[in-house]
């Protein structure tokens, strides 16, 4: 392994990694470069670039990533209507390996032996952000303060900020008691009072969306159109992916959507505790399946489901950039061709509901559909036919004495 | 095949089975034994029985058969998490191998050549039935008159009562212009102007839930406790099946919750839209969850996430009496062994929200998942090996010069 | 429905197709274009042409379909290592959706209103060759007359022959009494004397290759070389698909190898006995599964094994027309990008051994893989870590009282 | 952790576990139980029994433990006709979990804190003892003296017996290049010369099997009878597992059948070339399907070869002793409630060849099957309905202007 010279930190200007920075000078002796990526997480770049030069950092980038996130990340994951155990947006695992892509890009650019990053030991960041690095730049190093250092707790960061003369303004004193992860798709909290499942979520918690409570008491209409099972316009109008994703997390905000709090399992093998609101991506994936149900063969649609928790799975683990990933995502594109048209939706107090469907590509056929006359579109005798041989072999089984 | 003397029809009391028993006496000029089964769709069992009576039926059964529906059907099938295509809880699709069964039992006790129903050729419940009826009693004939007679629409059918004095009620003259199927899971509504996917459904078309808007102001709490998966109590209170899943209705339908409008795809290869209202059942497949990701293995719970859609499809294709489906159901069945505990609900407006789980049987361990200090539980270390060998082929790629 | 007036029929020259030629022309009084693939049977296009010209054919077409056979389907459908129930090569399946995409070419080029098969109604090739007629051609009509006659069996052909005059040579009087089909893929026999189990395959029912017992007593050597997933070369020659394969196909024949006699589930829900020889494609899968084997990420592979089976499903049963086929492919064929390099092989009496495998793509190292010193290029301490995390959850259950 | 006063370690009798009993004394100073297992790989118990207590290990446990091999671990594995990578018959794999288990009974039986295995740090088993010792005994440690010491050879070993006085006899001097591992099932060979893909296997490795060339010239028949999808008698003659394997492996190798070479994707991420040889296994698998063929659902068949791969690599990468892998079990062992009957084979130099199977629970009818009358018992006319409901999607879609 080459000699550690220069390493590139990934840096929020948060508490963690402000340390981190300290830290790395002091242990490693080494240069240090920081990248500040954004993401719509809703802080200001400016601050990051500040905070890292008052300590001292020399080459500090900061860059707006809020485009290349929803198109090449978030969309394309969508396209699979991913889930994974049934309810989780992977909002901040899809935002890793765009993360581990820059940092790559950036430390090759500046001659790094190492990457840097402030996921600790336990999560499934720093195994995002690994694999990432790894899959991209074989032979980068890895860097992760929580595995090895011995500030081990939250109030051991304090104390090496005072000791160091690190100004953390607020965030050394105070602050809630669990860690925040916020990018355009979602915010995350986790750890602190949320690990003791007695606690039930603090209304006060959440930054993203009013509570279905106190949300409008009328409902807001709205359209989404797509193509090739992207949105591409919201209410008629044409919009850039991130803006498109900032107006729907501001109607679904608005209207008390997408708030969760589950138990999820870790790729570490550990069960942990996660509160996710995510209001644009849960109306986005109503509307994407609505579009899909009218557009999307039924078998096509059904091979898509059966993989789509194997891919869920992938990106949660870290494997956005493996070949499997690769591979699936290849199955995922194709069938989305045809998934154009409209979906109209009203949003109110946390529910979505679908009020109607537009498409060009609909191979919705009222007229085959129809219990009415249907004017021999669809001869009812063939389903006769279909039935009994469907029935073949159930019924040999029952006459061979094998009962269910 | 036997020379059909005595045939057993599957018997609503409604409009389409009062003309098809009329016409098969007509037609069939055979005797008719009716079955009517109560699976809570909120109808008097003495009514059909009334209209079979006065329709000239001398052999009428009626069965209560809320129990065996919700313990045998709808509750193994929950222990799956089991939806279709993402969003149905298939209502209609359970409820219709409990029917065939029934039908075969009294076709067999009765001497019956042939079991009617009154399903149409386009729908999925001719399928159902038949498959049903076939794995159950492989010689059985089945007579669907929507297929053989040329009373192609609901007017022929309002002509036939006329003609032949067939009091309807009510029914003959109007109602809603789509058809109903209502049971203890849910209340379906398609057909007629749904047809038309301009059409948004109507408000006045619900009738198991109210609407998020005129549901209560503030929260109802709830408690679920579940044993080897399956709910046993409601707010601590044990209840059989039929009454639990009764108030979980009641529950939900008051709040507003389990109202979806979608397009599926039919198992004849028609695409058709579906409102269902599911009241209980959305509130039982969010605490089932809610249980699971608390007392079942990470990878267990993967394993069913990715065979569900699969066993979905066979259900809703009406094979709930195949070797496969039962062969899955063993898999399913055995994951349940540890699911126990209760989760506490809170229940507003179309919104179900999870406060708090509990169970002896909790795999989730704060102390592990702690950001803070664990005590060594956990070594942090372990993490770079799994990752770095994770990692391995990712890297060996890369420098074969194989990036994403 | 339109009327028809003319029709394709795909036309072997053997028996049955021409009973079925001068049968359409009595019954249907419609003009009667036949088609004549050579798809690698081993028959003359000449003699089809001479005889469906002696039964009064105006329009007769005949192609030479080998190459776009090998190289559009035979090939594709080995990328998957595909087989059916563990051990069918699908030599049948895969040549049908060739046969059904020139017959709607052939139809829709000279105005026929249908197009006329000769397979039965209770095998597979009918479902075969009409999803691929419907799916490319949704209006076109089928007739199938095996469905519709009366000439129920061999013994009523014949009848009908001698009744109309119709010549057959030595078919009409004798022949073996099984159903052969031939193709460069394979020849299978299924009917007949086949049908009975305890009837062993007669060692003179094979055509295509010797049996291991009259084999040479020295092995064959062989080379295969891949690129992208399919062969291009053998002993270094580079070679058109239709030629490889008749290469390949003489190699394993003189070599006794690819016959087997296997029970399968027909998708009309029949089983029935086959009886398959596949020289070429049995040396090929064997190839291909060891080029892949050090080329192809493992992950991806198991993605694809996981997948194979329902990919060979959709084959056999006839949907290589279908959008879910072809998005699987997608994902097939993308894996294959580096299945570059050459596979040596030794034949030997109905055994094919994997000798040497070369590749400039491989991702073998043997470096890591030693046992021996390898130089730092793995660290087993990592293991320990890995295998810690992965053994995490099942210690917590083992902690929990739940022993496997 | 507990102080480790006592281990229990798994001791073959060969060079490196005799080495690892001595280095444990030293390093250790721990009290030393040993286990040693005859799983059939043909080697005297009573040989490392008196090794062990020339290296002056007191506590020597050895024990038979080739029926509960055979019986719970291998036949269940071949229930589900489970092959790795499409090759590999897992007989490694399939040891691995027994021997951690009777290891873990030794452990709590006589108080060790401690188990130890001479598995190396870059394969497979390391893996499987290990996630069995933990799924069994949570809180065992284990040690695996190859991630921790220095001697990182096989010469070092070598030196290590001569300083130590430990005599090898043979062992310590020469030996062939590679590693092996035989047991009823399988003999394996790899590492050595064998990591160089340009080195053919050599003919004198192999130690089960005679090659194809030097078995006899005459076909050898055989019949085996399966109950429940067991082998349960060999040529008529009911026979204890261990002993029907044994024959059954006598009968394969004398007809050079079941040898393989292959790259396979080890779990801890890196390609590494095994050989294996597996007579009994590779007749046992071909026998089992085919009295599958004959007695299984064919729907029911699919899944199972549907979830076969994901079984297979459960086992290969050491989860037998985990919820999901125990689950799946439930669904393979449901499917072989009905697969009775025997299946008559011919082995002839390395091919075998299903000559006949029959069964009282088959459910292939040959009256259905038959291309001649049938009788009634099928209509052909259902086909129709049958495929045009199937190909009514694709007809919508080709209509759609969706053409493939």
């Amino acid at each position: 392994m080459k000699k550690i010279r220069k390493v590139v930190l990934a840096y929020s200007g948060g508490l963690d990694t402000s340390v981190i920075a300290k830290w790395l000078m002091q242990e490693y002796h080494c240069e240090l470069v920081t990248f500040t990526a954004d993401l719509g997480q809703g802080e200001e770049l400016e601050q990051a670039r500040q905070r890292a030069r008052s300590l001292g950092v020399k080459e500090i980038h900061c860059k707006d990533l809020r485009r290349e996130f929803v198109r090449d990340f978030v969309y394309p994951m969508f396209r699979a209507n991913t889930l994974y155990e049934g309810e989780y947006l992977l909002g901040t695992s899809i935002a890793r390996p765009l993360i581990a892509k820059h940092l790559v890009a950036i430390a090759e650019a500046n001659g790094a032996q190492a990457i840097v990053h402030g996921a600790t030991g336990k999560g499934n960041d720093q195994v995002r952000f690994e694999l990432g690095i790894y899959a991209l730049s074989p032979d980068m190093q890895v860097i992760a303060p929580w595995r090895e250092w011995d500030l081990g707790s939250r109030s051991a960061l304090r104390d090496f900020c005072r000791k160091h003369a690190i100004d953390m303004g607020s965030q050394s004193n105070k602050g809630p008691d669990y860690s925040i992860d916020a990018n355009l798709l979602h915010t995350s909290y986790e750890g602190g009072e949320l690990e003791n499942l007695a606690n039930a979520a603090a209304e006060e918690m959440w930054q993203k969306t009013l509570s279905p409570a106190n949300s409008p008491d009328i409902p807001t209409s709205l359209s989404i159109e797509f193509a090739a099972g992207d949105p591409v316009a919201l209410n008629g109008t044409r919009m850039q992916p991130e803006n498109l994703f900032t107006e729907l997390n501001r109607l679904g905000g608005a209207n008390g959507i997408g708030r969760i709090d589950l138990v999820e399992n870790r790729y570490v093998g550990i069960k942990s505790r996660g509160c996710y609101e995510t209001p644009g991506g849960s109306i986005l994936l109503r509307a994407h399946r609505a579009i899909e149900a009218i557009t999307l063969d039924g078998q096509l649609a059904h091979l898509k489901d059966e993989l789509m928790p194997r891919y869920a799975k992938l990106i949660y683990n870290g494997y956005w950039w493996s070949p499997e990933r690769l591979a699936l995502q290849q199955l995922i594109d194709y069938s989305q061709r045809y998934v154009n048209g409209t979906i109209e939706l009203e949003l109110y107090k946390g529910n979505i509901r679908i009020v109607r469907r537009h498409s060009s590509d609909s191979l919705f056929d009222a007229q085959i559909a129809s219990f009415e006359d249907d004017d021999g579109s669809y001869n009812q005798q063939d389903a006769a036919g279909f039935i009994r041989l469907n029935a073949l072999r159930l019924r040999q089984q029952a006459r061979a004495g094998r009962k269910p």
